[in-house]
């Protein structure tokens, strides 16, 4: 996120209509926590990866009310709340797992404390940010693990929001994905990108007459390793997949990089041009596989020779599960933990930490949520999961996209084996309330 | 989307790089036609209602590439193409269907023309806009109709990605939806703003010793009444529905603008509050429900006494189908159809519009297709969906929401009866290819 972004109208109206009515009975300036967690994790999954936290990190510094932004709330709030705005800049404290770690229901994954007025505001935002990114990271990972150590590629922007596309790119570097296609992800984050060619460019390249499909294609394909060079990836579908790896081996030569496969049915297409490039003694081509793939698809290939897989919708929609159903909810006000009572919905209140218990060779067994102050006795192999992240408004240290790449790959290798299996089941480990003592 | 927002990178590099290779050979040049389609509607929809286009349109003036952009993309492009990119500004036509107009498999409802180089680089960010408009549009229009007549408030911000929330509103709005709670897309696009409060208002009014919810709950409403007067909505089930209700009309007084229930058994909880309201002498009070509603469980309310509906996560991620699956398709080149062979993939090629056939009721009956300068004959009741929409780069009209809101419910009011079933089914109305003759 740019420095300059605007971000503090990305916010529901009910955040400033009770900050309005907390400021005129007093209440506004109680210390509070709010804590963010999911109830559950979407049917079926056995693990979530939490993403965003850098980015709203980063993002609450940018969380003031400009000219503009307060010209635009200011014709439903009153004098004294368009003052307090205008002069917002959130200093309180926010502590959490870091971004990149594993989390399961319960897990609170991140609390922010503060008076309740510089803590409501920040509810949507926390929530837009974690929600999404979360979503993808958590999707991503699943396919990373289902790739077995194959690189994946991030090509879905076209299949979402054109911001979020972003975004979504970031989160499945993180989860373990090798590139993106998106431009602006590479520019902003720094992740490689990726990109060859569409079916498109081998179609502009038809002309009338006697010429076949034969001659478009080995026009595109020689206007391709022109500019691209002899390592470049060749798309070998537009027209006929054998035609097209004879025609990607006769215009680029055998040391061609890779060609891609984005239709049809990808094993069988991939053992047969695997068969193709080795006779034609392009024995170091690489296959790259796109079109459809998800975690299930992405692990049906696992016996196949395909180098690379691309993958698109699936991720950047979280796979069935778009948003990753985190909540922010208020438990402490003034020492006070303070719950709610609906059925279904209750929170446990407080604010709390965790962490996590594991054997001695790493693989993790229970996670503990406990009343900050009151920690569980615990021996050897448990890791403190909530740390520090901003005091006083301030930064503590600036979000690290590799380390927290490095940490869902930590939290994956350290997971019980079932907790892996792609199939529908129950958290891979229990989360466990500890009573405060 | 605001005129300052840099959108050059919302990019897949393969589009640069495909312009590359088409600059060098001298194919950037040729005069392409693409269109995009969905080849199928989200399973089991029958219709769907196409947004973006005027996000799409209005983005399309900001693609450009400043210095920071051509700078982010100078480690992979040759001289020719970033002097290319440094003056590229889109100079081609665009047709296609108005915005709120419903769509069909196959219905052609944008074509881009001009040359390749300019063409091929708006793919990535049409898609984008539209995949993402039209997923939250179509999953909208179905909770309105299952509304009937009931508003319908969108609140899902926080369940997706920050700025698609801002997007997400606009599109729900679009169709039919009363408002929204996100301050940016009301200040953005006039949407009406909606919000009161949440539960962590109330529970701020916790107090130690001898207080009991009760107190905490009508100080609560006591505030945010002083706050926004007696039309508000209270919030009735932080601690318990009927608790709730009696608090909120003993501090607002018979007036109360409306109570909001967020969980439990919705339609047995309205029918309580109803009855209890009324009982109060609080028969204007309404009835605001909210919680995991999507399209079925609006319906599933239909026969009780709820006033407002709010809706959240399932209408910003399009209801099970958080993308559009449109896609963007070289049909012509140089005058020359051109198609794709792939399985399962083809695409008809040629600069196609379309038209919709409707019975003298308005019942529409049939959506042809054909190619741009060999309309079919037809007789009265034939509505052409093709028109203008730029020419030589210059928008023709500026988009307008209040209108597109208007052609939804005209289409909506056009489907032959069974295309409003929300149940599972083929699309409403055939979409059908008309031969060139």
């Amino acid at each position: 996120m740019t420095a300059a972004t605007p971000v503090a109208l990305l916010t529901d109206k009910y955040e400033l209509t009770m900050l309005s009515a907390a400021l005129r009975d007093g209440t506004a300036s109680r210390l509070t926590t709010f804590e963010v967690f999911a109830r559950r994790l979407p049917d079926g999954r056995r693990y979530g990866v939490l993403a965003g936290t850098g980015r709203f990190l980063e993002s609450v510094a940018d969380f003031v009310f400009g000219e503009g932004a307060l010209a635009a709330v200011a014709d439903f709030l009153d004098p004294p709340t368009l003052d307090y705005l205008a002069g917002f800049r959130f200093g309180g404290d926010i502590d959490g797992y870091a971004e990149g770690e594993l989390y399961f229901p319960g897990s609170p994954v991140l609390s922010i404390t503060g008076t309740f007025a510089e803590c409501v505001v920040l509810e949507t935002l926390a929530l837009s940010i974690l929600n999404h990114d979360t979503a993808v990271a958590s999707a991503a990972a699943r396919m990373v693990s289902a790739a077995a150590g194959r690189p994946v590629i991030e090509m879905g922007s076209r299949r979402t929001h054109e911001q979020a596309a972003v975004s979504a790119a970031r989160a499945a570097y993180l989860a373990g994905f090798e590139g993106t296609s998106n431009l602006e992800a590479s520019h902003r984050y720094g992740i490689p990108a990726i990109g060859t060619s569409a079916h498109a460019f081998t179609m502009l390249h038809t002309t009338a007459g006697d010429s076949t499909t034969d001659d478009w294609e080995r026009a595109a394909f020689g206007a391709q390793v022109a500019a691209l060079g002899e390592g470049t990836t060749l798309l070998v579908d537009t027209y006929d997949v054998r035609s097209g790896v004879a025609n990607a081996i006769a215009v680029a030569g055998p040391r061609l990089g890779a060609v891609r496969i984005d239709s049809g049915d990808l094993g069988v297409l991939a053992r047969q041009v695997r068969a193709q490039l080795d006779d034609l003694g392009a024995r170091d081509t690489g296959i790259v596989v796109s079109g459809d793939l998800d975690e299930y698809a992405i692990a049906g290939l696992r016996a196949e020779p395909v180098d690379t897989y691309g993958v698109g919708t699936s991720v950047v929609t979280g796979s069935g599960a778009p948003t990753a159903g985190m909540v922010y909810k208020l438990v402490e006000v003034d020492g006070l933990p303070v719950r709610k009572r609906s059925s279904h919905k209750q929170s446990h209140g407080g604010r709390k930490a965790a962490l996590r218990l594991a054997r001695p060779s790493g693989t993790v067994t229970e996670e503990l949520v406990y009343r900050v102050g009151a920690p569980p006795e615990t021996g050897t192999g448990a890791r403190e999961l909530t740390r520090p992240l901003m005091r006083s408004g301030e930064l503590l240290t600036r979000p690290d996209l590799q380390a927290a790449r490095e940490r869902v790959a930590a939290g994956l290798a350290g997971l019980p084996w079932e907790g892996l299996a792609l199939s529908r089941g129950e958290p891979a480990i229990p989360t466990r309330l500890v009573p405060a003592r």
